[in-house]
C-alpha cells in the first residue's frame, strides 16, 4: 500500500499498479487494446510496476468489483474507457457506487467543457464533467474532457491518443521506486535446448529475472532472452554470463533482440 | 456454471468465459497481447461470450488466484502462456497447486514430444508433457507440445500462431448458446451530439446493445455505432431505427463502419 509523500522516496520499496480496461468492444474482439503496453512502459519510467490488468465489460458491478480488488492489492490503479458522453459510458457511476460516494459535476470540468464546446454545450456533453465526489481532474491536452484522480485511482479515457496525453500530464508526479532496467540477448537456439543454462544464470544473479521468448522466423527457431533488474551492474554481469554460456555451447548469441 | 452435455443445448442460456493471460512480457509492455481479440471472436462463433480477462505475472500465487476466481464466475476459463520448457514457464505447477492436485507426466504427451524431438529429447523438453493429474491433451498442430484441458479449464500456449492452432482443434466441441450478431452504423457526427438518440434506440429495442466508438480522422470527428443482439430480426429493426434517427437530424450515416 502506498504511503504518499510525493515523488522520490524509498528506492528499494517496490511500487505496484494495476490497470482496469473497461469496455465491451475489447471483450468482443472488435477493438485491440493499446493502452496496457503504453501504460506499462510509462509506469516503469516512474519507477512503478504494472503487476496486474483486468478487462471488464460495460457493467457497473464488474467495474466496481475489479477497481475495488485492485485498490486493495496495489499502490495505484488506472482505469481506461467509459468516460465519454454516451449511455454506455458508466465508469464514473460504477466507481462512485462501489466507493459509496455521490456523483457530482466538477466545477472546473464544467468550465473546461463549456469553453471547449461554446454554445454547442449539451447535457450529454456535460456528463463528461461528472466525477465521484472528492475527485480532482487530470488534464486532457487532446479534446478537453478531463480524466479524474481520486487519491490512488486514476480514471482515464480509452482512446489511446487521449490516454497518452493524460499520462504525459502525470509524468513525474507519482511516488515510485527505481525503474526496472532490461537488456536482451538474442540467440539462434531453441529455448528448450538451453533451458537449464537460463535457469542457472538467473539463480547465479540475485535480483535478475530472465525471461525467454521463442520465435520462428524463415523456418528457423530462435529466442530472445530478456534480463531485468533494478541494478545496472548486476544486470551487466548476468548478460555477460549468459553470452559466455551460450557461446560455450556453440550457439550464435548477440546482445539485443533478433 | 456449465452443465456439460456437449455441444448444442439451450440456446437462450448465456454461456460465458474468462481469459487469464500469463506473462511478465505482457505486463512490462514488451509484448502486445494478440490472443484476447482472437479468442473473443472464436468464442463468439461457439456461442460463448468472453466476459472478463485478466493479465497476471509469472507468479504462482497470482496465476492460481486468477484461475480460481474465474472458474467460480464463468462456464469456461482459458489461459495463455507459460507452458514452454524454461524455468519461467510455471503455469501447470501454479494451477495444479491452486487445485490441490499433483503434476504428472501425461503418457500421450511424452509420446508426442519424443516423436517430435527424436534423440534430441531432454528433461527440459519433457517438462512440456507435465499436466495437472486428470487432465486431457489439446492437440497442437504447429509444434508438437500440446495444450491441456482440465474440465472447464483450457491451458493454452502463448505464441498466437500456436494458440490459434489449438483453438481450431476445439472448434464446435464446447457447449454454447446462440452467437452474438453485430452490425455497425458509421456517421460523421460527434457521439456527444447524438448521445440521447443512441440511448433511445437501445431502450426501444429489447435485447439490443448499442456501443459508441468515436474517432478523429483527417481533422474530422465521427463515430461508429455497433449494435449487438442474438436476434437477427430485432437487430435489423434497431439498425433501421438508428439510421432513420440520424438522417432526421441531417447527419450523414451509412451501414458499416467508416
Amino acid at each position: 500500500m502506498a504511503d504518499f509523500q510525493g515523488p522520490g522516496g524509498d528506492g528499494d520499496r517496490i511500487w505496484t499498479a494495476a490497470l482496469v480496461v473497461i469496455g465491451d468492444e475489447i471483450l468482443s474482439g472488435r477493438t485491440q487494446d493499446a493502452n496496457l503496453a503504453y501504460l506499462a512502459r510509462w509506469l516503469n519510467i516512474q519507477g512503478i510496476r504494472l503487476k496486474e490488468a483486468r478487462v471488464v465489460a460495460d457493467d457497473a458491478a464488474a467495474i466496481g468489483a475489479a477497481v475495488t480488488a485492485c485498490l486493495d492489492a496495489h499502490d495505484y490503479v488506472f482505469t481506461t474507457g467509459g468516460i465519454g458522453p454516451t449511455h454506455d459510458d458508466i465508469t464514473v457511476d460504477a466507481i462512485a457506487a462501489a466507493m459509496g460516494v455521490p456523483v457530482v459535476h466538477h466545477p472546473d470540468a464544467v468550465a473546461i467543457l463549456t469553453r471547449y464546446y461554446g454554445d454547442r454545450i449539451t447535457e450529454a456533453r456535460l456528463r463528461m464533467a461528472r466525477v465521484p465526489e472528492g475527485a480532482e481532474l487530470v488534464p486532457n491536452p487532446e479534446t478537453g474532457a478531463p480524466g479524474i484522480r481520486l487519491g490512488r485511482l486514476f480514471i482515464l479515457a480509452g482512446v489511446p491518443k487521449i490516454t497518452q496525453g493524460m499520462l504525459r500530464g502525470l509524468d513525474g508526479q507519482l511516488a515510485g521506486g527505481r525503474p526496472v532496467l532490461s537488456r536482451a540477448v538474442g540467440a539462434w537456439a531453441q529455448e528448450s535446448a538451453v533451458a537449464d543454462l537460463l535457469a542457472q544464470v538467473q539463480t547465479d544473479h540475485d535480483g535478475v529475472q530472465v525471461g525467454s521468448y521463442p520465435f520462428w522466423r524463415d523456418g528457423k527457431g530462435g529466442a530472445n532472452f530478456v534480463l531485468r533488474s533494478v541494478d545496472d551492474a548486476q544486470l551487466g554481469r548476468a548478460v555477460e554470463a549468459l553470452k559466455r554460456a551460450l557461446t560455450a555451447q556453440g550457439i550464435d548469441a548477440q546482445e539485443g533482440e533478433i
